[in-house]
């Protein structure tokens, strides 16, 4: 066991919300975390034990930042990985391992990772452009997505018809078949260091159509104990084959047929995961944690069933946050905010989340629904 | 509703492990915790938004940090409430009320106090001194208590014979009847700045028997449905006598005939109530807040049982810390550690806590005295 509770240095690249997140757990755990960011106001500039404003994608900037370090890990995919893999050589840990970062950043080498290991996802083409779509008309309605830099909703579109062609990437990318699903499922599972492997139970999520971001999800998802079993084993191949330390979400398809597709994974604390600090045993945050510094892996269980909504940046106000109906949501049993320290809003911005917890799925999903009608972040 | 979320300057009169759980949860609410501490190394230190050395004893001190907070509370009551008095003349707001704090700092006041109000509690009598502990030979075997600077343990004598009597405090104090319990329950309850009221279930005290600190506690106690309402009631009692903001913790005890006693009391989250964190729908210290900021009172229902077992420095122990048996209680299902961020162990300091959760009481009682015989808090 490492003696991280003392003298020890987490460097985290990033300092989000998923990093803000990731300290508050790590407090408890008297673990010192030091951020890099490119922006002087991150999530995570009052909290963290240093903060460095610096460019993830810059080797020095990445590399500079790493040596002080004992642990490396990230909060978001886009980063230096040349520097971490120098880092690595010269000792420093770093978690998830870069080249699972490397797969992962690029979603061509991604889903064909997937294909070579007998992986299910649904059926897709490289293309390198815009023009090489009109070769794959056959193959619409289809996705397409960017083989890089694709990030909460950007980077991918629809292409329904020979029409929306037009509306497609002319930069290196797939064409992933349109999946006809049922739902929508995450699984959040985790490696440590030691090669001990735990999976949380598969949630539901419901995206918003517009801005294609998670708007709520349900934990558990309401599934079969076949399906939920489908998923973890699904979960558990996919972290097992990249061979990578550290947590790793999935979201899933659940088609109408019964079949379980990977969809997008992320190696690292996610939105599919943040109820997890008040609906089960350990949360996704503590369990990173565990995971990449040896410690052993948290119980998974659902301690009583959660939802999560998002509390996203109200189209059509941009500026000093005002939140509408917060009194109420919190006068609600079993409502926890979550604030991501943003003085900021603009539209569909990730300005928070809400947990919900109850012990009755129906009056959960009730007021799930009634805070995402209710509570509206927009500005003076 | 305080616009508390931004540009808002919260001051907390100390910087121990309870100010240190009061941050993590103000993170949620986006709220700047600004902590006074005279420990340069107090457990706050790297997580507040500020932190100023001072005396929490010393006008100047209190009062130049105040000045520039639009709320001030308290960690620990031992702080000049003259400078808080000043601080809300001049339109700071001051919760718990600089009344009720003097009131809780001084036991014999305290103690009367509960006598006026009709508040159940063990018998006493007022002692100048050692000498007139002789005046009260019938009342033995009898506590006597030190009326001021009596803290987590210290100040308090056991007085079970004439014999003892020398062992008693040479300065003003009381001497209380000693009771012969079946039990120490605490509930922790809160009064919010709208007059809102809510107590969290009573939960049951283990203490050490020399360290006269909570060694382990279980929530909930094991008591009857008429008991629970018994202890609820009169923590009800106890806050709405004092009329204070915030939250005050009571310590009672159950005696062998189905009285319930108020025993030791503090306005301001307390080490009883740690177990919130994970076991009930809002904790101590989100309640805390919700009751200063004047948001509504969240729900204190018990979200599954949990026990909590302090982690106090080992006897024989001094320097730098070491934990024994960390990665076996990390292994079990439900455990959850908090350590307080101090860097050097000495007899009975308090180091962390662990919580335990599990919905089987029986489980949990026998993992938390697994715990506490397993992880020891030792120097290198």
């Amino acid at each position: 066991m490492e003696k991280f509770y003392q003298q020890f240095k987490l460097g985290v690249l990033g300092g989000g919300q998923l990093g803000r997140m990731l300290i508050q757990s790590a407090i408890d755990f008297n673990i010192d975390v030091h951020i890099i960011d490119p922006s002087p106001n991150a999530p995570c500039k009052n909290i963290a034990t240093s903060f460095t404003v610096g460019d993830l994608q810059d080797f020095d900037a990445v590399y500079n930042f790493g040596k002080e370090c004992d642990v490396i890990t990230i909060e978001i995919e886009k980063v230096n990985t040349e520097a971490l893999k120098k880092l690595r050589d010269e000792g420093v840990k770093v978690y998830p391992e870069p080249e699972a970062i490397e797969m992962i950043q690029d979603k061509r080498i991604q889903k064909t990772f997937y294909k070579e290991n007998n992986i299910p996802t649904a059926p897709f083409v490289l293309v390198e452009n815009k023009e090489e779509i009109h070769n794959h008309k056959d193959f619409l309605p289809a996705v397409n997505k960017l083989g890089k830099d694709g990030y909460d909703g950007r980077g991918v579109q629809v292409i329904r018809t020979k029409a929306d062609i037009d509306k497609g990437f002319d930069k290196p990318g797939l064409l992933e078949q349109f999946v006809n699903f049922e739902k929508e499922l995450a699984v959040i599972v985790a490696k440590n260091t030691k090669g001990e492997i735990k999976a949380f139970p598969p949630v539901e999520l419901v995206f918003h159509p517009e801005a294609n971001l998670v708007e709520y999800l349900f934990s558990p998802a309401d599934i079969s104990a076949e399906i939920t079993n489908k998923a973890n084993d699904l979960a558990i191949k996919v972290i097992e084959k990249i061979n990578m330390t550290g947590i790793l979400a999935i979201e899933m398809f659940l088609t109408k047929e019964g079949d379980v597709l990977v969809n997008e994974i992320a190696p690292r604390p996610h939105n599919s995961g943040h109820q997890t600090i008040e609906g089960n045993t350990v949360s996704q945050y503590e369990q990173h944690l565990r995971a990449i510094l040896g410690m052993p892996l948290g119980n998974t269980d659902i301690r009583i069933p959660s939802a999560m909504v998002n509390l996203l940046g109200e189209e059509g106000h941009s500026g000093e946050v005002e939140i509408e109906g917060l009194d109420d949501a919190l006068a609600t049993d079993g409502v926890h905010f979550h604030l991501y320290g943003k003085k900021e809003t603009t539209p569909f911005r990730k300005m928070g989340h809400i947990s919900i917890t109850d012990k009755s799925m129906e009056n959960l999903k009730k007021k799930a629904l009634k805070i995402k009608s209710t509570v509206k972040i927009i500005s003076k």
